[in-house]
């Protein structure tokens, strides 16, 4: 049993054993949470998404690397895997990928796969994520692989979304990719020692122009500016377009520089705050539908569910009246 | 107010009427389906998705036409767009698309934009589904533009799922796409004539072997064969890889061939009462979640849960608490 208390005293392997108890849901964790929950809310968590290829994961260690030299600051990484068994091995395991900071206390970095559903998975990342909070982690990065809607609802867990990007990448890629676009904060393209890096700059700087009109009359990235609307000075943040190498470690200070102004422009403007309740109300709602559902099911028993869905797959009764049988015993 | 035997007797104006009232979940659409629903379960659902580019409108075009004139079969196109605004256009209007069916009343072409969450999409392209469904068309042609989680969950909505690719995509964009490879069970090449099929063919095909390793034993693709495994014999089924050129009809003929075969297989194997069941499983699920949500809210005041929220932002309440204190109204 990892006690709550040795989590907060900087015990490793009572950290370790809790994300392990975490991930897989354990009652112990649970209560562990609510116990750790008051020591959260004081990391800033970086999100880090972008398809494989993009050498994402040497981008992530470097951030770490430069946090943790540079600021000395406390650095957790999580890893989160939520594609195909295609995709395994582009998540390097936590031996590999802890080479540059291996026996650093400061350091923490832990893989998380695909266990059940994808809601599942964010929610345990959040959880993850709590613990690290809590044990005074003070940046907690989270790289996911891929891009979809999971990728959007583990970004929601962060502050700071950085999408990375690599050059040779074609038009068709990009349309792909729009919605990822959205969530970012930050773009990133890495490998920009590639030819074809001026391209992707300008595919991306057009892609910035339609989710971010206003861009087209400043043209200054990165910097949180005044803008009017209406009566009312609103801080508007224009995604900034990082250029780095992170296997020789270029423009990594550089966009360490660019999350910072993201953190000031998130705290001036409110909307660090506003992230953070947004993110716990999502929890919230799952917690709650969860609750609901496992509540509806001790209630009705499996039998009777099974012939209900039965009755539907017979076309005796519709999905509405099977509801409404199943939640007030009778028909509507 | 549309009657739900004007939709049995084929009127298409209350067709159309109904299907707007499903999209904005009206509680004349919910009377409706409910009357509706004993007529469901006779339509062949075929998904169709890929990224944008690939040409898929035009495939299902020339899908729908072959099914009409070749078939002389009932087809009902609902074309599902859940991306950002960036990609809107990439799923026609429903006058554009009917250029060649305009004016036969045995097609049916449908665009439906996002509304709401993507579950909500999913849900009101099932009841759509289940109006073409009742309203006797035997082919439903569902098209979802993008890759992500919400095509995964609209192609389980299918009967047969095909995916479609075009020349000229690199390995990124594959490596993306392999949560998507695994939905399949055709795979299309459009644009055929175009430089890099055989690239793309030769990348697909690696990937298949490694999604379904009996392949490399067999070869064969498109043909439901009995595989021993242990005891019995099952039917497994080897997703094929067709080429076509939408835009000039070529190999749509063999690709409808393609998909009976596959209809044939769903049968002999029992996979096609597994998919409606599953389907109809998860459809109840949606609907149970929904119902247990609105009860939840109607029971617990706005005011309660605002302040709820706010003792958990000020780390007050953890998450956990916060729901049992909601669920209730007292602390665990």
């Amino acid at each position: 049993m990892s006690h709550p208390q040795s989590i907060l005293d900087g015990n490793r392997l009572a950290l370790s054993r809790l994300i392990t108890q975490a991930e897989n849901d354990t009652p112990e964790s649970r209560a562990a949470l609510v116990e750790l929950f008051p020591h959260t809310g004081k990391a800033h968590l970086i999100g880090v998404t972008g398809s494989p290829g993009t050498g994402k994961s040497s981008l992530v260690n470097q951030l770490a690397l430069h946090y943790r030299k540079a600021e000395n600051k406390r650095v957790a990484v999580i890893a989160v895997d939520p594609s195909s068994p295609f995709t395994g091995g582009a998540v390097l395991g936590d031996r590999v990928r802890m080479r540059d900071l291996a026996g650093d206390p400061g350091v923490f970095i832990r893989s998380m796969a695909t266990r059940g559903s994808l809601g599942g998975l964010a929610q345990s990342t959040s959880n993850v994520a709590q613990i690290f909070d809590a044990a005074g982690f003070e940046v907690i990065i989270i790289e996911t692989v891929g891009a979809g809607q999971s990728e959007v609802d583990i970004a929601r867990l962060a502050h700071t979304t950085l999408v990375v990007e690599a050059p040779g990448l074609g038009d068709d890629i990009q349309a792909i990719k729009a919605g990822i676009l959205e969530i970012a904060d930050i773009l990133v393209i890495n490998k920009a020692d590639h030819t074809g890096v001026e391209m992707t700059e300008k595919a991306l700087k057009s892609m910035l122009e339609l989710a971010h009109p206003v861009q087209r009359v400043f043209q200054h990235h990165g910097v949180s500016m005044s803008v009017s609307t209406h009566e009312t000075q609103t801080p508007v943040w224009i995604p900034p377009i990082q250029r780095t190498v992170a296997t020789v470690g270029e423009g990594i200070t550089e966009l360490a520089d660019s999350i910072a102004r993201h953190v000031a422009h998130l705290t001036q403007s409110g909307d660090w705050s506003l992230r953070d309740r947004t993110r716990l109300e999502v929890e919230l709602d799952l917690l709650i539908h969860e609750e609901l559902m496992q509540r509806f099911h001790s209630k009705v028993p499996q039998k009777q569910y099974d012939e209900v869905i039965e009755k539907v797959f017979q076309r005796e009764l519709s999905p509405a009246e099977a509801v409404g049988f199943l939640m007030n015993g009778r028909f509507e």
